[in-house]
C-alpha cells in the first residue's frame, strides 16, 4: 500500500472505533434513563427510551456495515482484521445492553402506580450501580486500547452474579410473605436478570478489548462466585 | 485465483459451514435434555449437560477462529465474505441458545423434589414445541441455504412472544393463589423467558440466512404480536 492508501485506512479504522464509542454514550444514555426511570417511578423518563429499539439496531447495523466494506475493500490482517470484528462483535453486545435496559424500561412503565415497597429497590440499585461501572469501564478500555482494565473488568463480573442471588432470594421472600407483592417483585426479578446479563455483555466486551490488542482470547471459564 | 485455489477455498468455505451445522446439533441436543429434563423432572437428564458451557464455548471459538483465518488468507467479498461473518454471528446465536438451554437445565435441577402442580407445565410445553421447531427450522434454513424458510421462521416468532405473554400470567395467578408456588413458579417464569429468548436467537439466525444468501437485511422492525 502506499503511504496515502495507509492513512486513508488509519482514518477508516478510526472512524469505525468512533462509532463503536459514540454507540457506547447512546447505549450508556438509555440504560440510565430506564433505570432511573424504574428506580425513581418516573414513567415519563423510562417511556421516553421505551422506543430507541430500532435506532440501536440501526447504530449496530452501519457498524457492521462499515466494519465488512473496510475487510472487503482493504482486506487487512492481524490487528486491523480484529479491529473490524471486534466492531461488529461489540456492536452486538452494545444493542442488546441497550435492548436489556428497554426491557427494564418497559417494566418501570407497567409499574407505575403499584403499590410497593420502597425497600425492594436497595438490592436492584447496588445492581445497577455496579453494573453501570463495569459498562463505562469497558467503553474507556475500548478507547484506551487498556488490555489491563479490560482484563480486571472481567474478573469483577463475579460481584454482580452474587448481588442478583441475594437479590433473587429477597424477592422469593416478600412474594411469599404476601401476595400482593408478587406483580411488582415478578418484575424486578426480570430487571435484575437483565442487569446480570447487561454485566454479561460487558465481560464480553472486555474479552474483545483484549483479544482485538493482543490477540489471545481469555480462558474458556469465567470466574465463579 | 487458479482453479486449484478455487477448489480448495470451497473447500474451506464447505468445512465452516459443517462446523455450523454440527454445532447446531450439539445445541438442538442440549436444548432438548435440558427441556426433556424440565417437564418429565429427570434430574440426570438436566444434569448430564449443566457442564456444557465450556464446550459450547469452545465450538463458538473453533468456528471463530476459522472464519477469521479464511479471511485473512483468502480474502474472499461478497457472498463468500458474507458467509465467514454469518458463520461468526451465527456461532455466537448458538452458544447463546445453548447458554440458555442450561440455565433452564440448572432450574429443573433446583425443582426436583419441589412440590408443585403440573397444569403449570401446559405452557411451558406448548412454548418448547414451538421454539424447536424454529430452532431446527432455521438450521434446515441455513443448511440449504433457504431464504423463503428463512423468512417464514422470521415471521413466526410472534407467537412464541404470545405464547409466552400467555404463561407469565398464569403464572402470577397460581402464585397470588398459594405462596407456596412462589419458589417454582418463579423458577418456570425464568426458563419461559429462556425459550422466547432462544426463539429471538432462531430470529437473529433466519437474518443471518436472509443476508448472506442475498446481500439483503430484514427490517429493523420485527413484526409484533
Amino acid at each position: 500500500m502506499s503511504e496515502h492508501t495507509i492513512k486513508a485506512f488509519d482514518h477508516e479504522l478510526e472512524a469505525l472505533s468512533r462509532r463503536i464509542v459514540d454507540m457506547g454514550a447512546v447505549v450508556e444514555k438509555v440504560f440510565g434513563d430506564a433505570l432511573d426511570g424504574l428506580t425513581a417511578c418516573d414513567v415519563n423518563l423510562a417511556g421516553g427510551i421505551v422506543a430507541s429499539g430500532p435506532r440501536l439496531d440501526a447504530l449496530r447495523r452501519e457498524i457492521e456495515g462499515s466494519a465488512i466494506v473496510i475487510i472487503a475493500r482493504e482486506q487487512p490482517v492481524s490487528v486491523d482484521l480484529r479491529e473490524c470484528i471486534a466492531a461488529i462483535r461489540i456492536a452486538g453486545d452494545l444493542e442488546r445492553v441497550g435492548r436489556r435496559s428497554i426491557d427494564i424500561a418497559n417494566r418501570a412503565v407497567v409499574l407505575t402506580g403499584e403499590s410497593f415497597s420502597p425497600r425492594a429497590f436497595i438490592g436492584l440499585k447496588l445492581m445497577r450501580q455496579f453494573a453501570a461501572k463495569q459498562l463505562s469501564g469497558v467503553l474507556e478500555a475500548y478507547t484506551q486500547r487498556d488490555v489491563a482494565r479490560a482484563r480486571a473488568i472481567w474478573l469483577g463480573d463475579v460481584e454482580l452474579d452474587a448481588l442478583e442471588d441475594s437479590f433473587f432470594r429477597d424477592m422469593l421472600t416478600f412474594m411469599m410473605e404476601d401476595a400482593r407483592n408478587v406483580p411488582f417483585c415478578t418484575h424486578l426479578l426480570f430487571c435484575s436478570k437483565n442487569l446480570e446479563r447487561i454485566g454479561d455483555h460487558a465481560t464480553n466486551i472486555a474479552e474483545m478489548v483484549v483479544w482485538m490488542v493482543t490477540g489471545e482470547s481469555m480462558p474458556i471459564e469465567r470466574p465463579k462466585k
